[in-house]
């Protein structure tokens, strides 16, 4: 069961966007596996996607098509990431799109295909085309959560998020769902995350607002450092609460939707690794006191990836010496360790680079048996600030990818 | 019991060099864990240290005191790693060297402090000063094994390599001894190995033959990624076997000691990998059609370092997606998918970036199932190649680093 998380919320239906959903057998029985989103023609979207080199057939199809013209259909399958399959992958792919697009009476480059699972083997496709006509059928705008459930993989809970906002007098809806619990380390963003709202944005802006909650949520967290040939996230308005159409970043209007966004975002990637594969401590990083945001990810980064940090939060030891290791380690240039502070929960536990002389052993352990855990690291040496969430390390990790394929 | 080890062979006395062990009761109860090497007056030593920023405060002083004089002393401790421990662990490391220097008649300077252990606890320093007379009495040049013994904290066996060559009709003795198993990925010289030879080396010549040897050996491996606060590497020449001063590289006798000294550190090297924390396989990267070491040297730690290519190995799994993954995301700038090749033991795997069309899924699981495997990844566009060796990630590298400390 993921940690902290309290179950799926409701998920408000967001104008001119429906969900329908299959039994496609693609790789689990009797389950959901495969779901299309129909957006409105008018619906505009943006996305961003795994920076992986082996990046899948499903994901150079989404992006080419996404390029050429406004999606009408997003189609996604779990049990089989479509990745590692070479041309006979790009030609699955966009037989998939042109089934969806035959069905749904538009062109196959309206169609955006994506696939999470099992990397290298080809696609059923007999029982995923077999399945299609069944989504069709199922089409409704009330379909969040079965649409939640029908993209998991070796994730343990459904994971939605949903905001509504006032907006020059009208409610306006941002309703999101996201899978992912392992190869969790975005470059970009995680393991599949699609995000609607109901308010009207210019391109350029929905971009502009999807990039930003992005950077803020999905790529800050890890739960084992792979990032995942796969990953993408997909930001969809469609204006379907009226209202015009926001233009301009500074619009106070547009603050208020961004930062439903952002929070939708930031919701989803915390239920990611609060259903880490293993996990059972959700741990947030906040390095602080840096000369610029890359270093600071840099010190958050090599804490949040340490084997020796995760099993100490698995044992719930509060092994600082590890943590001091992982800060010298990050190469920082010109670090200089007898400025860094750091805190376990409310407690400081190493002062300018040396145990702190107040510490309490029995209070460091207290803060380590909760289930979430703030470290904060000061580097006292500029004004640069970041967080990044992640998990322990423990046996089920290990045994839940052991096992996995076999 | 360390993969493929066949346990600590002969180690020759290299003329010169002599050690003393003691039962000093720093973390262990009745085992030998402090060691003392004593060096001829006209040997001379060269080191190479952890560039963790948090570097311990042995390191620091051992730093200092070789850029002063030739040391005569090497004082090792296991149980307690004098890191994270500031000012006072300066002054303890100090009085350790004038303890040492005063019962050895030289001065502090000409003694070099190393510690391993836990980080952030100050040196029990009536235990260790009290024991160190017994080491001054034990002094043999036979006590090398004795020696590997006792500067082991969790490692599972003593870990010890020694080769002869002939060089101008001598025989010439190169012994050296390591410890390590977890926290190890070493950015300079793995948590500490000592290797002496009763050649004769100019001081240039000889940090370069152990730059050189290092390179190739301690810089080359890894079990978790996690750089130590305390890595040292030591090289002592002391001319015990006669015959003139080496002083070019190259003189093709100075070619053999080289090798022989590189092979020294690689068996040492890879004997702290086949010890690695809860290692069952012993995995050799070999990542080859670079552009430059850099880019190679990159992939083969992206997969090292994967806890899923790990996990995949302890589930002895052909599961090849995730080291595609790996090579995927481990940041070569265009890098071309359709170029690379990927092989497992003998089979070719990936090749042009998808699946063998003659993969054959059986044989990928026999190759799995051996305890030594190596993984060769071609990137098709260039001419370098490294070799980087690991371990797998198992349920024992959870439980020994939850269960270390408590």
């Amino acid at each position: 069961m993921a940690i902290g998380y309290k179950g799926l919320e409701i998920l408000h239906p967001v104008a001119g966007v429906r969900l329908g959903v299959a039994k496609a057998g693609i790789r689990y029985a009797d389950r959901h596996d495969l779901v299309l989103v129909e957006l409105a023609a008018d619906a505009l979207s943006a996305g961003v996607f795994t920076r992986n080199a082996f990046c899948a057939a499903p994901v150079q199809v989404a992006r080419a098509h996404l390029e050429q013209i406004p999606p009408r259909y997003w189609l996604i399958n779990a049990g089989n990431a479509n990745a590692g399959t070479g041309e006979q992958g790009l030609r699955d792919a966009r037989l998939s799109c042109r089934e969806v697009a035959r069905l749904g009476g538009c062109i196959e480059q309206a169609v955006l295909p994506f696939s999470t699972g099992v990397i290298g083997e080809n696609l059923p496709m007999d029982a995923l085309l077999g399945a299609l006509p069944r989504c069709f059928d199922t089409l409704d705008e009330q379909a969040w959560a079965l649409a939640a459930e029908g993209i998991m993989t070796t994730d343990t809970v459904a994971k939605g998020c949903s905001r509504q906002v006032e907006l020059h007098g009208r409610t306006v809806t941002v309703t999101g769902i996201a899978k992912g619990s392992g190869m969790i380390r975005p470059d970009m963003a995680t393991l599949l995350a699609f995000i609607a709202t109901d308010a009207a944005l210019a391109p350029g802006l929905l971009e502009h607002c999807l990039q930003r909650a992005v950077d803020q949520s999905f790529n800050r967290i890890t739960v084992d450092g792979d990032t995942s040939t796969n990953d993408a996230c997909m930001l969809v308005a469609t204006g379907g609460a009226g209202g015009r159409v926001m233009e301009r970043a500074d619009e106070p209007a547009f603050g208020v939707l961004q930062e439903a966004v952002d929070e939708v975002c930031r919701e989803l990637a915390q239920a990611i690794v609060r259903d880490g594969e293993g996990a059972t401590k959700f741990i947030t990083i906040e390095v602080g006191g840096g000369l610029n945001t890359l270093e600071c990810e840099r010190v958050a980064y090599t804490i949040a990836h340490s084997p020796l940090v995760k099993t100490a939060f698995f044992a719930a030891d509060p092994n600082w010496g590890r943590i001091l290791a992982a800060v010298g380690r990050a190469g920082v240039p010109g670090l200089q360790v007898d400025h860094v502070d750091i805190f376990l929960g409310p407690l400081c536990i190493v002062r300018q680079g040396e145990r702190a002389s107040d510490y309490d052993e029995a209070a460091a352990q207290a803060v380590m048996a909760h289930d979430e855990i703030t470290v904060r690291v000061e580097l006292g040496r500029g004004e640069s600030r970041v967080q990044v969430w992640t998990c322990d390390l423990s046996y089920d990790y290990v045994r839940i990818n052991a096992e996995y394929r076999s």
